[in-house]
């Protein structure tokens, strides 16, 4: 290094993140970012030992069922997906799921994703949108989904078995559209 | 008739009702029953134009399900149906369906069906039982449950698009087992 010469830190890369439809060959991606949260099974009632095809058909295989993928350069950093809630009679209320990958945590992709999916709920002609079980330890996504105008409806009492916390509630969100 | 002969009017047929677990023969008897109600579209969310196939998938096809069948001789008057509310870890929460034949309504069936289901989630290791989906017009159903000892946690706005009413709430009902 030459005396004299100003040497400045790296710049941090600024991470370029978008949200966009996934497509079949997003699926790997999906999986290594849905795979932590089976198995910790702190947040979703999927069971922790459902294998791949099965999360694949879960989170991918309803009818009508959306899935979104959030990325950066070619990494699915978190994936969401929505769908009607009930049908017939009951398919103008959106549902809606969203797991974030743990190595892209804390830095904004749920509401990033939130956002998006409200949007795009909104330009398909859902006029509400709710979630059935929301795990009330889960304070980070209650705040979160506070933040974007869904309110509690009912905690429906000890209705999910917590790894750590044993029979805690689940929250019935709601959010007009 | 002879004179003097004391005539009684015919001792009514006193109607014989059991209730006991669906085997794959009944479904043509149970669909009988299904497809008033589905057709009419008040009371359930399934499509109103749903076919005998995807009833069958709805009613009897989905994991852990167990499908019970009133019947009066060889007549199936009603059918329920229970099984997990979620998988994973909320699976010990149960959730039902019930559907009473046009022609049999107004008889207890319903009552029946209830309190059999209701036995045999507890006797299975449920703890709870949930119904994401009553249709608060549907009065006779939502007094039925609360007399079961079933309290609503949350009413959905909006949630039904009923024929006759419009959007009308859907109930989140709830009781420990």
């Amino acid at each position: 290094m030459t005396r004299g010469q100003v040497v400045r830190p790296p710049v941090p890369s600024r991470r370029v993140t978008s949200v966009r439809e996934a497509g079949a060959e997003d699926w790997p991606g999906i999986w290594q970012v849905l795979e932590p949260t089976i198995r910790a099974g702190e947040t979703y009632t999927y069971p922790r030992d459902l294998d791949e095809a099965g999360a694949r058909t879960a989170w991918t295989g309803e009818p009508g069922v959306r899935v979104l993928v959030a990325v950066e350069g070619a990494a699915v950093v978190g994936t969401a997906r929505y769908l009607p809630n009930h049908p017939g009679a009951g398919s103008h209320v959106a549902n809606a799921s969203f797991v974030v990958a743990p190595w892209a945590a804390g830095r904004g992709l749920g509401r990033l994703l939130g956002e998006e999916v409200l949007a795009r709920a909104r330009a398909d002609g859902f006029v509400a949108m709710q979630f059935n079980a929301v795990v009330e330890t889960n304070v980070r996504a209650v705040r979160l989904w506070e933040s974007l105008g869904f309110t509690v409806l009912a905690t429906v009492p000890r209705a999910f078995d917590h790894p750590r916390h044993g029979l805690v509630g689940l929250l019935v969100m709601h959010r007009e559209l």
